[in-house]
C-alpha cells in the first residue's frame, strides 16, 4: 500500500530519499526552504565540494546515478602534506594509490538528485517552503513561504525531517518531553578560499589529491573542482590571539599566510578580497534521540546528526541513512513506527561513532598529519594490511572504504591498536631475552675459557 | 547608576534576584508564566518541599528572611534507611547529629519570596506573562499574556533568565550561532504520593530525618511537611518490565509497593488513587554556554544549569548564582557585559560539577545506601573528619554544608580518595611486611633450635 511521505528538506540526504520513496511506489511531498538550486548562484559560504566515497557510492548506485556523479568527479588517492617548507610528501589512501576519494560539486550533485526526484510521477517538489515546526499529534506542519512571508499549515500523513543541522522538524521534537539533544561547536570555525584555475582550465597543483598544510592547532585543506580551481578551507580558532576575531583585515591575513602557507600565497591572488568578503563559518556536532515520533516523524541526515567534516562522511553517511531507512521501509510499510525505530536502532550507534571519529580527525589531520612518527605509522598500517589482510585494516580504510558499520570499525580499529602494541611490545621482550641470553651465552663460553 | 532589569521567571532565584538587584537601587519588571501562587492552589506534580541547606540560608541571610524560614522549616539531621525487611537504620549527616538539612516548602518559600520582591518599591511584579522569546539586538521581548492569549512585544534594557529548566531566553540563545546546550533525560521519572497527618498534626514516622527506601535500580524518598504530612517521591524506569509505561493501574501498584516497600503501604492510604492521577515527571540535566548575549542578557538558576535532583542542592545553586549575579553587578553596574561574564566564569564549572555529582548521588541513594558496605564508609568518613579535621572533608559535606564551590569539593574529595586508598594500601603492604619478617624470624628460631 503506497504513503504518502513529506519530506522536509531537499538537500543531499532529501532529494535521495525522494528518489528511493518514488521508486518504491510511494508518494512524496519534497519541501525545501532554498530556491530552486538549478536557478541561481549556490550560497556563499556553504562546502563547495565534498568528498564522495564508498558508501556514498553504493547509494547512488541503487539509483543508478553513481556513473553519471563519478563521471565528473575527481578522484584524490592521496593526502599531499604542504610542510611551512621543504619539499610536498605524498601519503597515499592504499598502498598502490588504486584506491580514491572523490571530489564532487555539493550543488552540482544537489541538481542531478533534485532532477533525479522530479523525474519520479510520484514526487512533487515545493521550493522556498521552509517547516517551522510540526505538530505530532495532529500531523500538522506549519510551513513558511519564504517568499510571500505567509505561512501555512499543511497535513502530513508522516514527515521524513531532512532539513540539515538546524531542522524545524527536530527543533519540534526538542520540545517534546524526553527527547535528548546536544549541539557543541568546535572553538574552530572555517573560511573558504580559492585557487583558481591556471590558463585552459587545468589545475595549478596536483589535482588527484587532498592537499593539506597541517599546523599543529589549525589547518588549511584544498580539493579541486572540475573547472580546474580549487576550493581551500582554513579551519583556525574564532578567539585568541591568532584568530579570525583578531585578524579581520586581509593585509593581516596575507601577512599570516605568508608565515604559515608561503606556498599558497601565489595560489591564491584573492586572497585579500576573499579573506574580508566570506563569512567565517561555525562547526556544529549535533546528536539527538529518539529520531523518531512513533509513525508519524523520523529524522534523516544532519537533521539526526551533524557531524564535523574532517572524515569527509558527512554525506556519505546520510546517504547510508537513506538506504537503511528505504529498507525498513520496505520491510513493514504499513508499520512506520516499527521502521522508523529499527532504521534509528541500526543507524544511531553508529552515527555516534562517526561523531567522535571525525572530531578525532581533526586532531590527526591538524596536528599529525605532518609528522615522520605518522607517515611512519602509514607505512606500518600498510604494510600490516598487506601482510595480514584478514586480520589488519586500517580506520581509515574501514571508513572510506568498506560498509563495515561505523561503530564496528571504531571499536575493530581499537582492538588492532592493542593488538599491535602488545605484539610489538611482545617482540621487543622476545627480542631482549634473546639478547640477554646471547649475552650470557658469550660471556658463560668468555669465563668458561678464561677461568676453567 | 541604576539598570533597569527584566527578570523572567519569578520562581525562587527570579524573586530572590529581584530583591537583591532592588535592595541595590535597581529597577526590576519581574514576568511569571504562572498567575500570582499566593492565590489558588499549586501545581500537582511539581516537587513540594525542597532541602535548604547552608549555601541557601546564606542567601536568605543576606535579604533577612532566613529567620522566617528556617522556623517553618522540619531539620534533617541524617538519613532513615527503610530495608524491605528488617529493622530502620539511621545515618547521620554528621558524627552528633548536630548538622541539618532543612525540608522547606517550595510554595511557601516562593510566596515568601515574591511578597518581599514586591515589598521593594522598584519592583513590579507581572502574573501569567511568558517569555516566547526574544530578539538580543533589538532587546525586544515576545511575551504571552498566558489569559488572554495576546502576544506582546516589550523592550529591555537588559534580561535575566530565570524562566526554568526549559526557559524562553535560553531557547533564543539556542537560535545564535556557536551556543553549546544538550538536556539529557534520566531513564528515570518521578511520581509523588503523600503519606498524610496522624491526628494533631503529628508525623508518622520521624520528622527529623530524610527518608530513603533504596532499592538498587530504583528508589522512594521521603520529606517531612510542616502539617505533619510526608511527601514520598517515588524514583522509578519510564522503561521495561518494571516500569511507569507497564504498571498504570492502581491495584498493581499496590501489589508492587507491598513488595518492595511494605512498611510504607498502611503510610500511604491514597496510594491507588495517588497512582492513577499523579503524573509521572522526567529528570533533566540542561548545560549550556555562553551564559549570556553580551550585556544583553543572562541567565539564572535551571535556566542556566537543571540538575537532577539527587544532591538536594538545585534551590541551593540557584541562590548562590544569585549570590554571584548581584556581587558581579556591584564591581561593574556599567559593564553587564564583564559583570554576566566574570559570573558565568565564576559559575559555570560549579554547576557543571554539581550536575555530575547530582547524578552520582542517585547512584549512591538508590543502590548503595543500603548496604553494609555504605555505612561502613560513612562510619570511616566520620571517623576520618574527627581524626583529620584539617585533612579530611566528606564530599557531602563540603556540598551541603559548606561554602566550598562545587567544583572544589568534587576534586578535593576525589584527591583524599585517592590518598586514603593509598594509605590503606600502604599500611596493609606495612603490615603484610611485618607479618613476614615475623613468620622469617619465627621459622629461623624454629629452624635454629631444631637442626643447628
Amino acid at each position: 500500500m503506497p504513503r504518502t511521505f513529506t519530506i522536509f528538506g531537499a538537500g543531499l540526504a532529501g532529494a535521495l530519499m525522494a528518489v528511493y520513496l518514488a521508486r518504491r511506489g510511494h508518494r512524496v511531498e519534497l519541501f525545501e526552504r532554498r530556491p530552486d538550486p538549478r536557478r541561481g548562484t549556490p550560497e556563499r559560504g556553504r562546502s563547495i565540494n565534498l568528498a564522495l566515497s564508498t558508501r556514498g557510492i553504493a547509494a547512488l548506485e541503487e539509483i543508478g546515478l553513481a556513473d553519471e556523479v563519478l563521471r565528473s568527479a575527481i578522484p584524490m588517492r592521496g593526502r599531499m602534506i604542504h610542510p611551512r617548507s621543504g619539499p610536498l610528501a605524498f601519503q597515499a589512501y592504499s598502498k598502490g594509490a588504486e584506491l580514491a576519494i572523490n571530489s564532487v560539486s555539493r550543488s552540482g550533485l544537489n541538481s542531478l538528485l533534485l532532477s533525479a526526484a522530479e523525474r519520479e510521477p510520484g514526487v512533487r517538489v515545493h521550493f522556498s517552503r521552509r517547516c517551522l515546526g510540526m505538530d505530532f499529534d495532529t500531523g500538522k506542519a506549519e510551513v513558511l513561504d519564504v517568499e510571500s512571508g505567509r505561512t501555512e499549515t499543511i497535513d502530513t500523513e508522516t514527515v521524513i525531517g531532512a532539513d540539515g543541522a538546524f531542522s524545524g522538524v527536530r527543533s519540534s521534537m526538542q520540545k517534546r518531553d524526553r527527547f535528548d539533544y546536544s549541539q557543541d561547536y568546535l572553538e574552530h570555525g572555517y573560511k573558504e578560499l580559492t585557487i583558481p584555475a591556471a590558463p585552459g582550465a587545468t589545475h595549478r597543483i596536483d589535482r588527484n589529491a587532498l592537499h593539506i598544510w597541517p599546523r599543529g592547532t589549525f589547518m588549511m585543506i584544498a580539493l579541486p573542482n572540475q573547472d580546474g580551481s580549487f576550493t581551500c578551507t582554513l579551519f583556525w580558532p574564532y578567539k585568541g590571539p591568532h584568530s579570525f576575531d583578531t585578524m579581520p583585515s586581509g593585509d593581516a591575513a596575507l601577512e599570516f599566510f605568508r608565515r604559515e602557507f608561503p606556498d599558497a600565497v601565489p595560489l591564491i591572488p584573492n586572497l585579500k578580497d576573499d579573506w574580508e568578503h566570506n563569512p567565517a563559518a561555525s562547526l556544529v556536532t549535533v546528536r539527538c534521540a529518539p529520531w523518531n515520533v512513533a509513525g508519524c516523524a523520523v529524522l534523516l541526515g544532519d537533521a539526526a546528526h551533524a557531524v564535523v567534516p574532517f572524515y569527509g562522511q558527512g554525506m556519505n553517511a546520510s546517504f547510508e541513512d537513506c538506504r537503511s531507512l528505504a529498507r525498513h521501509i520496505d520491510a513493514s510499510p504499513d508499520d512506520l513506527r516499527s521502521a522508523y525505530e529499527r532504521y534509528a536502532h541500526e543507524r544511531k550507534p553508529n552515527t555516534d561513532a562517526l561523531a567522535q571519529l571525525a572530531l578525532d580527525n581533526f586532531i590527526e589531520m591538524r596536528d599529525k598529519a605532518g609528522s615522520p612518527a605518522f607517515r611512519r605509522k602509514k607505512m606500518v598500517e600498510h604494510a600490516l594490511e598487506a601482510l595480514f589482510p584478514r586480520w589488519y585494516t586500517s580506520l581509515y580504510f574501514m571508513v572510506t572504504f568498506s560498509h563495515t558499520p561505523y561503530a564496528e570499525a571504531k571499536a575493530r580499529a581499537e582492538r588492532q591498536d592493542r593488538a599491535v602494541r602488545r605484539w610489538t611490545l611482545g617482540l621487543l621482550a622476545a627480542l631482549g631475552l634473546l639478547l640477554i641470553l646471547a649475552a650470557v651465552i658469550l660471556i658463560a663460553h668468555f669465563v668458561t675459557r678464561k677461568f676453567w
